[in-house]
């Protein structure tokens, strides 16, 4: 049944049959990871460690993909929380560097990757697993985030991504599943593949992928109302933001974790933060996908809001292209390339005065920053009214422009490329 | 009645009294204008030539604004038409460029003062006039516009910022109006103010500008109407680019100027576009304001998503920069600064391949980029399909990720910030 | 003898006549403070306290300019060393920021006027002066940069500005010196004017200004001799750098000021470290000036170097930005704009691991890094070689070709700008 | 005697034997690629057609070399002269970026590998050459630069990379030769390698690559003497740009190619343009190489300084961050990537300014421009001066300064990052 493959290895850290004795294998519980699980011990002749590890997606029954794992061979089924250290580690950098990839996306699996092999890299070696097994395919970005960090966490470290390796599409995974006695529960009516943990959904596949369709998101959103169907009332909601950090929602106090589970409850419910991205891949590719990233978009879109009115015009600016470049590399698995750290030290040493809260109204797709206070902010009631007793020295304003203006005025007329441009 | 005024010439591009005959003022046909046209013939004893410039302003009646000049004692009153001019030299850049400062704000008022400087400055020519007078404020942007681009296309021009140099306050104005029978509209339950052009409507002053207070929409917007107002079905329309410009709308050919109109009349109707901004003036001051601007944010969202779908990853990275620059430079009056004009060789250039049409949905102020198509279009179905006919040659994914992660690795391992991190 | 000013008081922090009582001068002891010294008093009717700060300038005897302010009427006159703060506190971040100014320029002046606006605020504040006065003229950077600073720092502080603000020339200042029994001791031949500090000495004026003039070095060099006339034999120096900070000098161990003091004496004896920059003025003008930092190009040499040893390509790539925006803004007198703390916690982040030794040989104006070791070095003899052990896998290179190039040969083959360029 | 090569095939551009009939070899008439001549013929039962392109390398004896392929077998040798289309294609974009990568590398090696594979696709297309084989190894960024490139202008021309393919080390390659009749010529006392154009000469290998050890330059230069051996007398050259293209040495009018060559005699007998540098690899390494680009470093100081008298304080910040992407874009094989041409858009467009003389002092390694004249120099002699006559408002500064500097003393006082600095 299964066809010869052609893949051939050719990076140093890709494991080597007999060159190992217990891989530990990254386990969803879903038909791929299922397989996984039984076609790794049967082709590399090994023990299998299964690993589940918990960052807040909902889909899933934790107990009973641990059980799965063992009812397949597992050697032992391990079940992970790292909900709040992808929270309080990882998660605060995203806020404080308004994470946004091409335009709404707060790049919730690149941020998951890491998470993922932060704590596998840990458990591999408490387990004695000379190799760590994925299910990422060939053509996605997540097998670069995989191999990357975990290589680079542990350049000893062994992989082995089997979807890459075998030749089987969906329907021979299929024939092979029920061959092995592993339980399969297809999906048939929704063609889509997810990707989930507490700071967003990623929808692919099917219609979605093609820009030139209309995703049917009615099918699509796992997690998010459609505006259309979202409650008819807005709610206003605020959050309290110290050093950048979220601590409090509409005036209670919680851990970030649950702060962002609740705002994604709020947010699915008002249908927001959904977003279509044709982002540009690691590899080179183009693809559409679907984001469902309710609770970030609602976090960042009162996060930005307020550094910006506690950080002058320079500071803003800057910023801009410091979140970019987060975004760009974050999503570009370079989250250990030490630059990320010096980005960091300067996004948190900004974020030491994004303090205050924020009242955010939700309505039906729209997130709305209505009001915000800080005991930083640079708004000057004083200096800005138009009232005739304000500080701000009118004075002074034509000799500013006089000088601002000096070099343009110079250089436009000593060289005009307005005529240059409108001559041809 | 008038106090006296602190104010002092500093700025050599001031005009002094006694120094010349003719001044242009830019007439909008207001309260602060109105009472500027008899001023400046009292103050500087000089003739005044009115001129109003058709941008697209929405509220004016522009042969009543000509009448009441003439009849304020202007020698001439001219109303000049830049509609045209103002979209196919000024606003396509702005689409090629997506537009954007500090979240949102399309930039409405810097490119229309650009536009009026550009009218004007000619207008000055033709008619003899060595001074203009605008009608700006001392701790605003507008005056570094208007002072800055006058000077810089004619170094010649001196100006006139009556409403810096005089001393009175919205009270003394009125009444100055009354006393030289110069009519007065006050609209006393709307304490804002407002500066409107096709590509936006921008509205400052009382609960406005205090980012604390939630500012009460319903009454200030002129434009949109609150999502919670507007229709409960949505609507797809589709947008056609040729080269980033906008050609035609629902399949619909016009030139831009009523396409842009016709777009804020649609989007206007679903409650899109509008925008709570605090931003950075350039005099250093942080004020809060509301724009209005739903064809633009139409056509820019349009755009935007179109320009990443037929450009490269390296090419959107570096065009976020890009379009921050002209975003901060374009607000901060630097239009004419040469920077701009390569700048805009740049945008013109990625937009030589910005051409194909763009489905968007708008509804209860989202507005959503439903699908796209473009020839040059780098979506590509064989590579990025999830199907095993994929062209995408997944064997070079492990040798891809080996070296594409070796500095990384190499750098990790040599020092470790993250252990430094939580050394600490 | 002197003529009326045309100069009117426009900024709120220009001190008024009569509203104080007790004036800091920031003195030099040079012809135009001198002047100040005794104009102050007669115009102001003030008290004066005359402060000279040592920050290295080489040129001056600090006993005797106190003696010759005390003779000048000086209510007090005080001479403070902050040549370990300069070092200490400043220089560490312009070396960390590789500084350089558009060619050269490692900010010698810019840095001095923090520190002299930090010395200065505190003893104002020490001897109760409300106001501060210096000796800028004005159209140069360092009246911004003073009054900008010392307002920052103490917003209450008022300042004067005597040159900006009596109407004579150097042959009136003269004479009012003479007749005020001012020491005048003019150097007819040499018509320029130096700003020095440890950091560097600056020259201006006179044929320097103008770009088309080849300037004089032989009359305006100060401190560095000439290629020509310097040694014929090379020297070979050893600088050791912890975390960023230049530590030892050929094996011994100083402290900073001490050790850039001999980099001064060692470079200028080799002839490095001098530059004519046309420089872009804070306020809108290009003009030239002649810069001999020896000691400062020395050890910014060999700080970037051992910088890019320790630095990955994205860490290398990022940091040439930041170091430019850091020099832009220090040169651009906005040191204490919050952007400005997020820059230095970003380069102090990547200087943590810029450790190691540098050997440098100095020849006839040219600094030349000729080797260096760091513990985090990237320089991996075992992946570089040539050699045919070498552990770099060259069986992935051609996986990770097809990859990394995939989005270039996608984009170049939907649209081909290379055959629009030769259309044309 | 050859060892079994560990090589794979995993890039789908990668010819395979039997599947083509002729292939086009790079051939420098070197060791390496006379080897592959014989090796290729022999291993892939093909016909080979040896391509020599003359870019000014100037080490070669074109003729013979042609003759030596035609020895080993070649169906036929093709001499290109590209000297003319690499400076007035290529270069003149280099010297319009002021190519610098990572400090004083031109980018010789990255733009010859441009050339080479415009004229090889082309050549490849005209004899019929299914298949383009190189003689770089697994480890450089060269091969990165070739197959990127060759299969961006054909994307079905395939490739061969015999070095990485067979497991030859130095001295099988000299055994392979010797028993095929290939003539050796060993250079045993420089065991470097080189990669010559007319923009520069790169040497790699031996104690050049180990940046602890003092390279021994004496050894491994060849176009510059060392400082210490050139002319004890200056020499002053005036080279005359017209939009950023150098067009006249010393008043002499000549085209580009002539010039850059003159260039490099002038500069290497002065022993200008030599540099050791660290640089990232596009693969991940780093390694140092020695630099010998005289006539690249003259030009590109003059046309820097020119650039920047004639470029406003926004267009040189600006330029920097520009010039900068384009080396790092350059070096990384990305030539074809759209972002270029956006970037030669942008620059080209600030270059239609930089038009004017430039007077150049060369003295034993250092390369100072001393005067400069422009038409569209921003310079001012009126504004400039130190002269009570100059047209500088000195008004106007007090105005400004308080403008310029509100911001910053607004946030300043609001949150005080200097105190939390120093409370650590």
């Amino acid at each position: 049944m299964q066809k010869e493959s052609t893949y051939q290895k050719v990076a140093s850290h890709e494991a080597i049959k007999g060159e190992f004795h217990k891989c530990l294998l990254l386990y969803s519980g879903g038909l791929d990871t299922s397989v996984m699980l039984t076609w790794i011990q049967e082709n590399y002749a090994c023990e299998v460690v299964a690993l589940t590890i918990d960052i807040g997606q909902t889909a899933d029954n934790l107990e009973s993909i641990k059980q799965k794992a063992l009812n397949l061979g597992a050697k032992e089924a391990i079940v992970y929380d790292a909900k709040d250290e992808f929270a309080d580690i990882l998660l605060v950098e995203a806020i404080k560097a308004n994470a946004d990839y091409q335009g709404g996306y707060a790049l919730s699996t690149p941020l998951g990757r890491v998470m993922i092999s932060k704590v596998a890299t840990k458990i591999a070696q408490q387990y004695g697993c000379e190799v760590i097994a994925h299910g990422c395919t060939g053509k996605g970005n997540d097998q670069v985030r995989f191999e990357g960090y975990l290589t680079t966490l542990n350049p000893k470290i062994k992989t082995i991504a089997p979807v890459r390796e075998w030749s089987m599409g969906r329907q021979e995974e299929i024939e092979y599943a029920e061959k092995h006695g592993i339980p399969v529960k297809q999906k048939k009516d929704r063609p889509y593949s997810y990707d989930e943990n507490m700071w967003g959904n990623t929808g692919e596949g099917g219609e979605i992928e093609d820009p030139k369709l209309i995703p049917p998101l009615k099918n699509i959103l796992q997690w998010c109302k459609l505006p259309e169907e979202s409650p008819d009332q807005e709610e206003i909601i605020e959050i309290e933001f110290c050093q950048g950090v979220p601590i409090s929602l509409n005036g209670q106090k919680m851990k970030l974790s649950e702060l962002i589970m609740r705002c994604n409850t709020l947010g699915g419910l008002h249908g927001v933060g959904v977003f279509h991205l044709i982002e540009d891949r690691i590899v080179g590719l183009k693809v559409r996908g679907v984001y469902e990233n309710p609770g970030a978009s609602i976090l960042i879109s009162a996060h930005k809001k307020l550094e910006q009115l506690v950080s002058t015009r320079e500071e803003n600016e800057l910023k801009s292209f410091i979140d970019n470049k987060w975004a760009y590399l974050t999503y570009g698995a370079k989250w250990y390339d030490p630059v990320m750290y010096h980005i960091h030290a300067y996004t948190n040493n900004q974020n030491k005065k994004v303090t205050g809260k924020v009242k955010i109204k939700l309505f039906k797709g729209n997130i709305t920053v209505v009001a915000l206070e800080s005991p930083y902010s640079l708004f000057n009631a004083d200096l800005a009214t138009f009232e005739k007793n304000a500080t701000f020295n009118q004075n002074a304003s034509a000799g500013f422009i006089e000088i601002y203006n000096l070099a343009q005025k110079t250089a436009f007329n000593v060289y005009n490329f307005e005529d240059e441009l409108f001559k041809n």
